[in-house]
């Protein structure tokens, strides 16, 4: 069992008043000869005041919880690396929880996020989750009186804070690129259309494309699923089409598209140019390092944590938004 | 604030005893009605039991920690998702941990983890740690009566559990399979050399040549730091040396040693062959795919779940390691 305050009386021979005095820097009038009998008691075995104590003196456990969709991608681990290095800064500490991309473990780990008492929470929704479930989660929290901050993934009509990188501009530099470079006809790997940061990513694309003045072909835009293997799917459906440049939603499908064109003997950039999206770790070490838009994600996690901090300590954030701007990494691929 | 049982109270007009025995399933003589407006108010006021009252009745939170030294190492998200999925299909869930490889951190987190009342502790220290601070880790866990299992890196020395991998072999394979394919002059780029799991690879490596009737030379060893940056430093630190093949100690490693060679104009495998030990997802998508010594990482995040979770329900482990065994992946590199 774990000590209680009880065996520190046991210990010590003092009484359980005097103890909790001292423990919750009450004590005054207590000689600093019991007080050093009782902090070397605690030490000695091993006791923490449990949260019952800490809740109700401190009202604050300085404690923030991040939900992410994924740990094993690089994006989210980089959010999260950012975030805990804020919070580490502010002597704030923080916990992960990993939701699998199901909107159903969403909620459960509010729920033990909430349990735990942690002061505040980031949110990084499921992949899975449309407008309804999204809400569900944020209404949650609102219940709860847990402060939260949406990160990367939102919905423009739900009103809470996010902080997000703009997408529609970085849809637009990656195309802009490949036509700055000679190409007509590119081919697109979107993410799920119902995600909004996919959406955005097209409307940026489709702006590039009228501001040329070429038409955008339904023909050549395929919906992945932000993985690798939708990324092989999409130069599966390809291969036939008419097509000199790919612009794929993320990294990871571009991985996809890149290994599945090398089996079939294809190479980049010289059968055709290949833009991906995140700039995470790896682009740059393949042979053919990739050109991507890098998404400030490191700051992104820094900026959650800090902004998520002062919503917790009173201060409501000036605008909704706290928007990043991402830029393009011009590498070999293109 | 948090709605507590007194808002129910208000809610719903009934009485703080009448709402806790129901809440707490103790209510046999409480009409379905009674018990029907409870839950109704529950739902709609967002209630969620506080700690005190879920550790006082159960005793239990159904929640255990991890501890993981680096979120942006594919080794070690993929550890958390073996061992978060084995939670979750015993019911359980996963908050997590990142120390950032930073000792203090660790003992930080362990406080942190046993103030949020988690059942136990899945302990993967900090690359900095030396034996003494291991220690100090483990007798605060002990002191706080968690239960913890000690995950892919331990000393010997210490009377804990742990989930382990036999890295003594790994090195062996890795080094036969060089000389196999007619190396004889082998380099080593090891990591910390206080670390355990770096020093049994080492053994493997030397025992593999011993065999082969090799000697070691120790002007072609580098020890790294296990990070890609450090793989960098190696090739340059041999770059002058008679080698006709390098076995790094772990992938990222290898991929530093690849992009510096690259750099200068050399070619994996033909100016030398390289194998790496972990195989992370990307040791595949590199252009010359890497050879390197599998370690079931996600079958031992599920392993050191299973154990821990045991240990909480209060069965000691027949043996003091649960030990999984490397495989040779054969790719281009060699």
């Amino acid at each position: 069992m774990r000590p209680t305050i009880k065996d520190i009386a046991s210990d010590t021979g003092l009484s359980i008043t005097t103890i909790s005095l001292v423990l919750n820097s009450k004590a005054e009038n207590i000689p600093p000869r019991t007080k050093k009998r009782i902090f070397e008691s605690v030490e000695k075995l091993g006791y923490r005041p449990n949260q019952i104590a800490v809740g109700l003196v401190k009202k604050r456990s300085y404690t923030v919880g991040l939900i992410i969709s994924d740990i094993q991608n690089q994006f989210f681990a980089t959010l999260a690396k950012g975030a805990e290095d804020e919070c580490r800064r502010h002597g704030w500490n923080m916990i992960l929880c990993n939701t699998n991309d199901e909107h159903q473990n969403d909620l459960n780990y509010i729920n033990v996020l909430a349990d735990k008492g942690v002061d505040g929470i980031i949110y990084g929704m499921s992949v899975d989750t449309n407008f309804e479930m999204a809400q569900e989660c944020c209404n949650k929290m609102d219940h709860l009186n847990l402060p939260f901050i949406m990160a990367d993934r939102y919905f423009d009509s739900l009103p809470y804070n996010a902080v997000i990188v703009d997408h529609q501009l970085g849809g637009y530099m990656a195309t802009k690129h490949l036509i700055e470079r000679g190409h007509r006809r590119i081919a697109c790997v979107t993410g799920p259309n119902y995600l909004v940061d996919s959406a955005l990513r097209l409307q940026g694309y489709q702006r590039a494309m009228e501001e040329a003045g070429l038409s955008v072909d339904s023909e050549i835009i395929y919906e992945g699923r932000y993985t690798m293997e939708s990324g092989m799917d999409a130069m599966e459906f390809l291969r036939q089409k008419n097509f000199t440049a790919v612009f794929a939603f993320n990294d990871m499908m571009a991985y996809g598209v890149y290994l599945r064109a090398r089996s079939e003997g294809l190479s980049v950039p010289k059968d055709f140019a290949l833009v991906g999206y995140d700039d995470i770790l790896f682009s740059q070490i393949l042979e053919t390092p990739l050109t991507t838009v890098h998404q400030p994600v490191y700051e992104m996690g820094m900026g959650a944590a800090q902004q998520l901090i002062q919503m917790i300590e009173g201060e409501s954030p000036s605008q909704k938004y706290n928007v990043f701007t991402p830029t393009l990494v011009e590498r070999k691929s293109s």
